[in-house]
């Protein structure tokens, strides 16, 4: 069997590199970033420019990420079964909880946004599907990791975002084991001070888990005098995790 | 010169049929479709498999776009300029208008919308951000139309979705002339029944057109007894496109 065609990594890596950082980068900043000729950089550039993939500033000739790759790329979350199935459940979690939901997969470690329901509140609020979480700082990261049988390696360290983060992989590995246990997770200002998270996983007929669902908010509100997450909240959280993951087959009743 | 690299031509034609229509094929549609061996696709999609731009169905054994695309598809808004200093103008346009607003850029011959508010009223609403819009059918496409250099190519028919929609080549020019000179454009029914969309363009620096704004919503809102666009929303829509402008550098003082 053939292997992987060379133009078509390397294409890859370019949008890569254009999608993370800097934004803008000119041919010869490619070149050193990828390790490879300024001419081989550059034909692959001018191919990406002329599919749309990418776009060269008139300005200052740098070339940056195109409006194709983007439209191309939104098409993912029409052909998302998780998400389309959860369209509805999470619009009735925000309802509940009055806070934001989110639903995410695992991607390379990190946790994909693929759906989010603002907070119905009317305040302004950013929208973060597409955005990546980190796995080891999001109840919806350690409800992936808690049932991935790859699970994370050991290669990088843990990342401290507040000093609630946990970064020691023996402490995290108990976190996990304990999300196993109990079915869902939380983050009580582990990756933002003052906003807490709490998250459930979503399976499907496979009983795999295949993405999780949970709402986010301020710890005031979210956690109990205790500082510990709210239980009717926990039960909203757990059961649109249910209500998805039957809908995906998960419960054949 | 060398020519662009016929494989990331080929790789960008698989993720595009990908994205439209079935969103799932296996890999005898696809050679089908590109009119190519089934070995060269095979090839094509291993290779984008392993990008991630591509997954596999452990069922079906068909492709679908993978969400390593979807992420970096996703890094465009944030490069986006344009999108970028008209967060605030779209919010505060939504709140007096009380209507959901969009912001376009033209995008073969589609209005691509890079932006979305919803309208301020908690009621469901789906994210259009990503989505393309026929230009010929609405307000943002007329506007964008109206100062295209290039302009619509002849070749497409102009397609009907509703009875009001024009499809005659020499009233859509008319329409546009009107829009040159009125500095603003309105779609009356002309996409959805029922439905009316205001925009007035968005212009940088050098003067070019390179996005517009506009608000949408039912025909008894936004129509006065007449059914004509009322002038207080025509207003609020033409005062956000001058501050977007001026943001971008198009009034200098």
């Amino acid at each position: 069997m053939p292997g992987p065609i060379q133009s078509i990594e390397r294409a890859a890596a370019v949008l890569r590199l254009l999608a993370s950082g800097a934004r803008r980068m000119g041919v010869a900043e490619l070149a050193r970033a990828l390790e490879l000729p300024k001419p081989t950089v550059h034909g692959i550039l001018r191919t990406l420019q002329l599919v749309g993939f990418v776009e060269q500033s008139p300005d200052t000739g740098k070339y940056q990420l195109g409006a194709a790759l983007f439209h191309i790329g939104s098409s993912y979350l029409d052909g998302n079964e998780l998400r389309t199935r959860a369209l509805n459940w999470s619009d009735s979690l925000a309802s509940r909880s009055m806070e934001s939901v989110r639903i995410g997969t695992l991607h390379e470690n990190q946790v994909l946004v693929v759906h989010h329901v603002f907070r119905p509140d009317n305040s302004r609020q950013v929208l973060e599907v597409g955005a990546l979480l980190p796995s080891h700082a999001s109840a919806l990261g350690k409800v992936l990791l808690a049932d991935d049988p790859v699970g994370l390696t050991d290669d990088e360290p843990l990342k401290a975002y507040t000093a609630a983060t946990i970064t020691d992989p023996d402490l995290l590995g108990d976190a996990l084991e304990q999300v196993r246990q109990r079915g869902w997770a939380s983050d009580i200002e582990e990756l933002v001070d003052g906003e807490v998270s709490l998250a459930a996983p979503i399976r499907d007929r496979r009983a795999v888990t295949v993405g999780a669902v949970g709402i986010s908010g301020p710890v005031e509100r979210l956690c109990d005098e205790h500082k510990q997450p709210r239980t009717d909240l926990v039960s909203y959280v757990r059961e649109a995790a249910r209500s998805i993951s039957r809908e995906l087959g998960a419960i054949p009743w």
